[in-house]
């Protein structure tokens, strides 16, 4: 609403970020998704006699959030160059017990037709540098308006339950782990870590369940 | 599960309606028509200054409820001719505040690309012979899976606040007064009559919203 | 958090009422009188094979509603003096389908042992000069934490569906009814003559189910 | 409804545990559980900076589930045995992100004034023999209603986001596990294995976390 010169930018990401028709189109495209995960955990439910994905969460990317993260990465800080850029505007997440159920989910989301797979990140193979392992699909899929037909990005995090344990670990340390110099340093080792161990112990548990089905 | 014959059709019935599957492609369609309307309701309320629908509301038919309308239009009781015969066996109904509302809402949620209009039925012009007043939309929606792309009918009901106060009452007192006779009859009469009366003060109120635009 | 003169009292209004714990006690006391009221609704559905309420919403009164109130009242504005002043700090609202099914609710309702009656205001009987019908029951419910008890206090309003419909446009049209003269007059005088009918309307409804229920 | 011999008693249950009323009491209980372990999230996230808990779920323990559990403990199989000595009719899972947050949640839950505590099991201290850790607590909380106030008993499992990662797997390998003789019985020594395996990633991740606290 204030015409300051510099306010205005980060003005303009707040109000577009709580624009309701914004929120309504990221909504469809968040409920399409949720959606076709439900579909795809009955269809192998029913295959398989188990649940694959344990709960399934969403957010729409909130004007902070954005503005660190341009910021972070050295863009121009407005919404047109956070849709542009960035491929977590709109989130969701599944957590599933093990880590071959990801795969599964993934392949066949792919062949659902109105769903364009723009990248993938397999960071349970190669995992980040600070431990952190999930599989990120970024996809788009079309929201229907009387404007016509819009392709909405959206990413998608699928993570083990293990994974997920330890990243909500990680997340709640974060923040003063990162300014804590050297001592910092050993903490962020050991959380690493406990991130390989976690990792191992999710792998057992994957062949435990795979020797019981072969009983 | 029995396989004793008559009650088998039923049974047949009973359980496509409770199948999983079934159900989570039935909420992708009701998902997909709210998430329109409320996507419409947000255009209108920032182009007039004020909310069009008060409330909406969804069911898939249930079993019970197929059986009794295939019996009385004189179909065969089993789901495939469910599926082909019925037009509500996804209902969404939408309370609107005036009946103009109505008419916009329609006509903006047929350009969407993604929704084939099968047929219309106003009942707001030519209510039923019992008093009742709404107006029906027959749509198909898109649910795509892996096993590709199917069609799905949805009927979207459209009422004002003050016909859905007489159909609510009416639908109480309906099973009672059907069973009754003369007296029935009368009450029957009388039910109308005041269906005639709400539909009346229906009109005068946006008559006035109308005049205060206006001002 | 600023601390300029006269901005800070109203700021302290809307901190306070946006304070997570503060919604959590009210969101304590809201979901108390829900479930009593659909208690009441499944022992009386039980008894007369009916139900009785159509729908319950609540709300937590929002800053901007509490500052316009206590101006309006000649109160000082703050949030002590809402909280000691304001009965409806917190607001269940039932829709019922008839008129004597409120009369019955309260009757139950009052009986509770950890529900008490602070105040009744029957305006079916004796409607709003405007021709607002509803009634409202104020009531204190515990609230249980570990720095004690702490009674909260709930307004209840219970209206028909019919009234429900009234009250709704009503408040949709007020705003700029408010502002036009004479010519606003006239519409005022329009709109009480309506909420007469449709209160008409309503006791005619009463009167058909209570035949019914005697056939 | 059917009187024959045997099947009658299975049947009460059936009907008791579907019972609106019942239900609708239950759900009282847990609203009233489930807000206050919110409340006093919000209290210890003031003084702490940090969430405590991740998420809440609950249950009505099913007719099949209370029949499966009184024939194992050798009890009659009817609804009455059931209320006397089952504690878990009505189940509250709180999942927490560190051991010692558990502590204090229970601490201040058992402060409050309208919560009688039954009894505890600290299957953290003590584990179980398959390796489940969890806390439980059995309370009582008041329920009124026009005919009095009835006491409620609610088994309220609090665990590690960690433990319960390693309990949903469990619970999914179970039921395979048990039909299959000795290599079950190896299985079952290895699922343990991990049991305290994660519990000692729990314990270091506590560590690291108030080392981090005490920076």
């Amino acid at each position: 609403m204030r015409r300051k010169k510099g306010k205005a930018v980060t003005t303009d990401i707040e109000s577009a970020v709580t624009d309701i028709k914004y929120r309504v189109k990221c909504q469809c495209a968040i409920s399409m998704v949720e959606l076709k995960l439900q579909m795809i955990q009955e269809e192998l439910a029913e295959e398989t006699g188990r649940k694959m994905i344990s709960h399934i969460c969403s957010r729409i990317k909130s004007a902070e959030s954005i503005r660190r993260k341009l910021l972070k990465k050295g863009y121009d800080v407005d919404f047109e160059t956070a849709k542009e850029k960035l491929n977590d505007m709109i989130g969701v997440r599944a957590t599933c017990f093990f880590e071959d159920d990801i795969y599964e989910i993934v392949k066949r989301l792919s062949t659902h037709k109105d769903v364009t797979v723009i990248k993938e990140k397999d960071y349970i193979k190669k995992p980040k540098s600070n431990g952190y392992h999930s599989f990120h699909l970024i996809v788009e899929v079309p929201v229907y308006s009387d404007s016509g037909c819009e392709q909405k990005r959206v990413e998608i995090q699928f993570r083990t339950v293990a994974m997920d344990f330890w990243a909500q670990l990680d997340y709640q340390l974060c923040y003063k782990r990162e300014m804590s110099g050297e001592q910092g340093e050993d903490i962020q080792k050991e959380l690493h870590h406990y991130a390989d161990e976690i990792a191992k112990i999710d792998k057992n548990m994957m062949r435990i369940r795979k020797e019981i089905e072969t009983m």
